[in-house]
């Protein structure tokens, strides 16, 4: 087993060093022609998921609908492709330079991180996108997918290897891991000679087996237990209309409210409006005490565990808080690092709240739901950071790149 | 001793809040301060490392002389704590900052790590030196150094700790481990909930140790083990005075250089001259075939594993390549991505080895020495990255940093 992943490493090295020196001409084309394949090889990669989805005994129904593939789907993600090609080039910029004292002419520029690994559940949508990201951005990806989705991967990463070849570059820029075993997975996260950084993509269990257990520098994505908290200063409407978006707009995902805090100042007026307009979407609303007494049968009581519970459902938990200092103390010991926002019209508390809070994004007056490489303007997404280091907030593809120094010199040493 | 290091975590995780909002002019304060303290205490600082000294059974010589304070490397290391005061306040610059379609006004500003781990040996200079770089950059800091320097660091960390007293800062800003047992190493590398990013410092076993037991993500430092290729068409005595710097003038750090390629061109007239050189300082010559021919009983014969070992002493090795690719090939493979250099007048070589060579450093007719956040203009240094995320190469107080992104809107929400 270790055997088999060396080779898939040294292999995924060497493609690397290919693809870190590709133009951005050639790296267009071949993402252009890999959209292509993926559109005529449709019939083919569609009777791979019908494999897939030929026992599904014990799946839920949210889970078999991820991993199902359509026409108008596979022509999505196909279209997705073209558009990584359209992105501007990430490799090659001059991020700083100088000269030093002793004439050194020093450069930092931007370059591939190397080999990228991704493990990730049984979206199919996923082996593709991470594919056509991390070779724009000049990278060799190791994918490690789900058991569920094995045949439908193992199409896709065929057509992309295949449309590689014909631009007669290495196939291992591109590669499935097909031995799906967690033994494998565990090894894989521990493949340091090889492999420069572990990105999952997935379910928080997901994500935490790979911190857990990896070796590998990994990017931390995804977690959001994410909070509104409304001033007493706030305009109501504004803040109902937010947090209805907020949190029913798309539940499931990890940019949607978790949490809502409310002053107390106002929240005898407020909680039952809100409630009203949660109730409209059938969001069940779990109170702390005083939520509960304002509420009434309207609301459940939560247990400690619900402010640590991100549920990516219709479900809310709500808190009133006496203070703004209160809010960010919350917030600060509850929050996964993802999004907060504050519904205020006070310029102080909307100061105080952005510095205060520890998270990748900090929303004033708008909804966490735009916390997004597109809705940001990266034209791609390859995760939501949830830790501090290299990369924090949406991923796009500057944040799967790294830099080198350039020393030009004239035969200098150090005294 | 989970409990022990839950409320150290704890504690350092309420003082950063408060470190993350001070203003420069109190930082650079309370800095010069514990200069000054340190100054003044330095005869219970000098007592304190006497206890240390007592009984230094077995430890080598070199191991000693780091572990030994005097009067005078106190004063420097107070000099050090000082400079940082003087350094441009890393945090709260906004490194870009763009209006959405839907108007959205996004800012990436720089913010403090938050807590920060430090796991080093026996050099007590790490103890005030990491300190201060945490303080400035707005981090609280848990040290945890090598037992045989421990009276020594707790003295110092009680010095620290008294100023921030005396300024009404939270003392839990700095905390020193004092417990210095494996079990607890071992529990501080997964302590995710409460610290933000591990720095080992010191040896490359100790680094490797916090690789792969850590799951709190770490910044790999250090391992060194670096090249130097003489290309054809190298100028000679520029080669010649190169690489006796890049070995000699200090081999026992992560910068100097352990490995020479030389294009076979030129080994027949240039590895006697730079055997002499090397010779007149007293390094041993490890060479493959082709060198051993050459150099006859001037060399050893390298083994396998010599290509792959960081000497940090008076030990070079050779080997004799017949191309540019072939030398590139061969760094690719054994270097630990830090600092490599060719000595070269062809530019299209110059070009090719730069772009080609995966390290953080690559250098063109200079000494690999200067790898060096003090060389490079950041006037400070918390060690020299290897690994490709957050930062590459010399960190200063910018790789002590974050960014947040904070979002103002007027009642935005997604469609």
């Amino acid at each position: 087993m270790t055997e088999l992943l060396n080779k898939i490493g040294q292999q995924a090295k060497a493609a690397s060093q290919v693809l870190a020196q590709l133009s951005t001409t050639t790296k267009n084309q071949v993402l252009r022609a890999m959209a292509d394949a993926l559109l005529d090889k449709t019939p083919e990669i569609l009777a791979a998921n019908q494999e897939d989805l030929a026992d599904t005994t014990g799946l839920a129904d949210k889970f078999i609908d991820r991993l199902t593939l359509t026409a108008d789907r596979l022509a999505g993600i196909a279209d997705g492709v073209r558009k990584v090609a359209d992105l501007p080039e990430p490799i090659g910029n001059v991020e700083r330079g100088w000269t030093t004292e002793s004439g050194l002419q020093i450069s930092q520029k931007r370059v591939s991180l190397g080999v990228v690994g991704i493990i990730y559940e049984a979206r199919p949508n996923v082996t593709v996108d991470s594919a056509a990201l991390c070779f724009k951005s000049g990278n060799a990806v190791i994918l490690r997918g789900g058991k569920e989705a094995l045949q439908t991967n193992i199409k896709m990463a065929a057509v992309l290897r295949d449309v590689l070849a014909e631009f007669d570059l290495p196939q291992d820029a591109v590669q499935l891991i097909t031995e799906t075993s967690h033994e494998l997975a565990q090894q894989f996260m521990r493949l340091n000679q090889y492999v420069d950084v572990l990105i999952p993509r997935g379910s928080s269990q997901l994500i935490q087996t790979v911190v857990q257990n990896a070796t590998v520098p990994v990017i931390e994505t995804g977690a959001g237990n994410c909070h509104i908290y409304v001033d007493e200063t706030a305009d109501l409407q504004m803040a109902e209309d937010i947090i209805v978006n907020a949190k029913t707009q798309r539940p499931s995902v990890c940019n949607a409210t978790e949490k809502l805090l409310v002053n107390t100042a106002i929240a005898p007026d407020f909680l039952p409006r809100i409630a009203r307009a949660l109730a409209d979407k059938h969001v069940e609303i779990r109170g702390d005490q005083q939520t509960c007494q304002i509420l009434g049968d309207q609301a459940k009581p939560a247990q400690e565990a619900d402010w640590d519970t991100e549920y990516n459902d219709y479900i809310i938990a709500i808190k009133v808080v006496n203070t703004l200092e209160a809010a960010i103390d919350h917030i600060n010991q509850h929050n996964t690092k993802h999004s907060e926002a504050i519904i205020t019209t006070n310029y102080e508390h909307s100061q105080q709240f952005t510095q205060q809070i520890d998270a990748a994004c900090v929303y004033v007056n708008a909804s966490t739901r735009f916390t997004d490489g597109f809705e940001f303007g990266f034209g791609a997404e390859i995760g939501i950071s949830t830790q501090k280091l290299h990369a924090r907030g949406p991923m796009g593809l500057k944040e799967l790149t790294t830099t080198k120094y350039v020393i030009l010199g004239q035969g200098q040493i150090r005294e």
